[in-house]
């Protein structure tokens, strides 16, 4: 498990385990990244987030080479990204998952479904990565960089008709209201505008594999609800195409109010 | 130079190079992808895209370990995409530069400016990828990504401020069109749409690095023209503010139509 060590964290993120006595003890990364690129010394105040849960700063008092103790105060709640995101993704192999839940949980995803599709090599599901403790530092990452709290979920689905048919609607089924079911599909006459109406409701993205879904997966999905519309006129990678739709999401979201 | 070859070409991009006697030879990564990934054999017909040129399709006349050959047919002419985009990019580490370079051919970036910035590290000026036979192979698997054949112009400029105040004035005056100038800032109250009203006239976006702009270089910019907006509410990477404004532009044209 190979972390991106260059980014620059916006928001140092802290867990429950890291918290003693009222006091934020570091010793991994984390407390490399603010002696060697923050810089930062003793008095310091730096921003921090609680995972899931409350953001604010956080003053150095005591720094040395094996550990970094931060006294937190004025500490926020910080309100859950609206309307909720969720992303279903055909599994891609590790190296595009890696960026898929860096910039997932930076665009304030709440959930990730990665599910197997026919153009999904067997193979990927047996990567490593798919163990929390190997995925969870990339959306910590991205939690740092994306300078929010809110960690999002992630599922793996290894039967795609049971997940559409099954595991969907006994999700959705219990959201306050229906969300809005969306695939992007290159030859679409219709665009994110014309499928998300109801700016207000959730709603639940498919991206699909390299290579795209086949035609049996596309009526599947259409056959409960899905509907397609397309991003622009390029064919994109998987991470490109989840940060366009996020990105377009956002352009949306902003439109409306 | 390390390409990702796991990457599947939509497109098999040529160039006059390849061509011999209205033929075109293939003994690199390319003839590798279509005998092992397209796994095409004698007969079959592919895409293919000269570069700058026309986009059509190929018969597969020869086939042996060391080569491959093509006979194309029905090649077309590919219009240029509108409304032209100019990238300005605060020149970050090689490792973002790939993927900057691949999403901008990949989305039909026209000209893409790489710049000096007070937060670009110095010695990123140095790196061996901004020699053009090394960074065009990045730019020729965007545009196999993307399915179309314009080869965005790559220019280095390690003046700010000439830049801005010499150089950049040079190439909008020779423009049809004053562009639309813009450049993203988290805090902005403005989105894309209220900063690009014509959506017909072109487009020149400036990405600061990692850490954003420093406040004299905002000042100046604005100073030029310049307007902000916001991408949306998160910090984002690069690479993803990249993707994230292309696919907002891509959106509002959308909107337009």
């Amino acid at each position: 498990m190979v972390l991106d060590y260059n980014f620059r964290m916006n928001l140092i993120i802290v867990s429950d385990s890291d918290q003693k006595n009222d006091l934020i003890h570091l010793t991994d990364y984390r407390a490399i990244h603010i002696r060697e690129i923050l810089r930062s010394g003793i008095g310091d105040i730096i921003e921090i987030g609680l995972v899931n849960g409350h953001r604010g700063k956080a003053e150095i008092v005591s720094l040395t080479d094996n550990e970094i103790v931060l006294k937190p105060h004025e500490l926020k709640e910080v309100p859950s990204p609206m309307p909720t995101i969720d992303l279903i993704c055909a599994l891609p192999r590790p190296q595009t998952l890696k960026k898929v839940l860096i910039t997932s949980a930076t665009m304030g995803v709440r959930h990730l479904y990665l599910i197997r599709a026919n153009r999904v090599e067997k193979s990927f599901f047996h990567s490593p990565l798919l163990q929390p403790k190997n995925y969870t530092p990339f959306l910590i990452e991205g939690l740092s960089q994306g300078k929010h709290t809110r960690l999002p979920e992630v599922s793996i689905h290894d039967r795609f008709k049971r997940f559409f048919e099954e595991e969907l609607p006994a999700i959705t089924i219990k959201m306050p209201e229906k969300p809005a079911l969306l695939v992007p599909d290159l030859e679409s006459p219709k665009n994110l505008s014309n499928v998300y109406s109801n700016k207000k409701s959730s709603l639940i993205v498919a991206i699909g594999p390299e290579g795209g879904w086949v035609p049996f997966e596309l009526e599947l999905m259409e056959g409960i609800g899905f509907q397609r519309f397309t991003l622009g006129r390029w064919v994109l990678r998987v991470e490109t195409a989840v940060s366009g739709i996020l990105s377009q999401i956002e352009l949306i979201k902003m439109l409306n109010n």
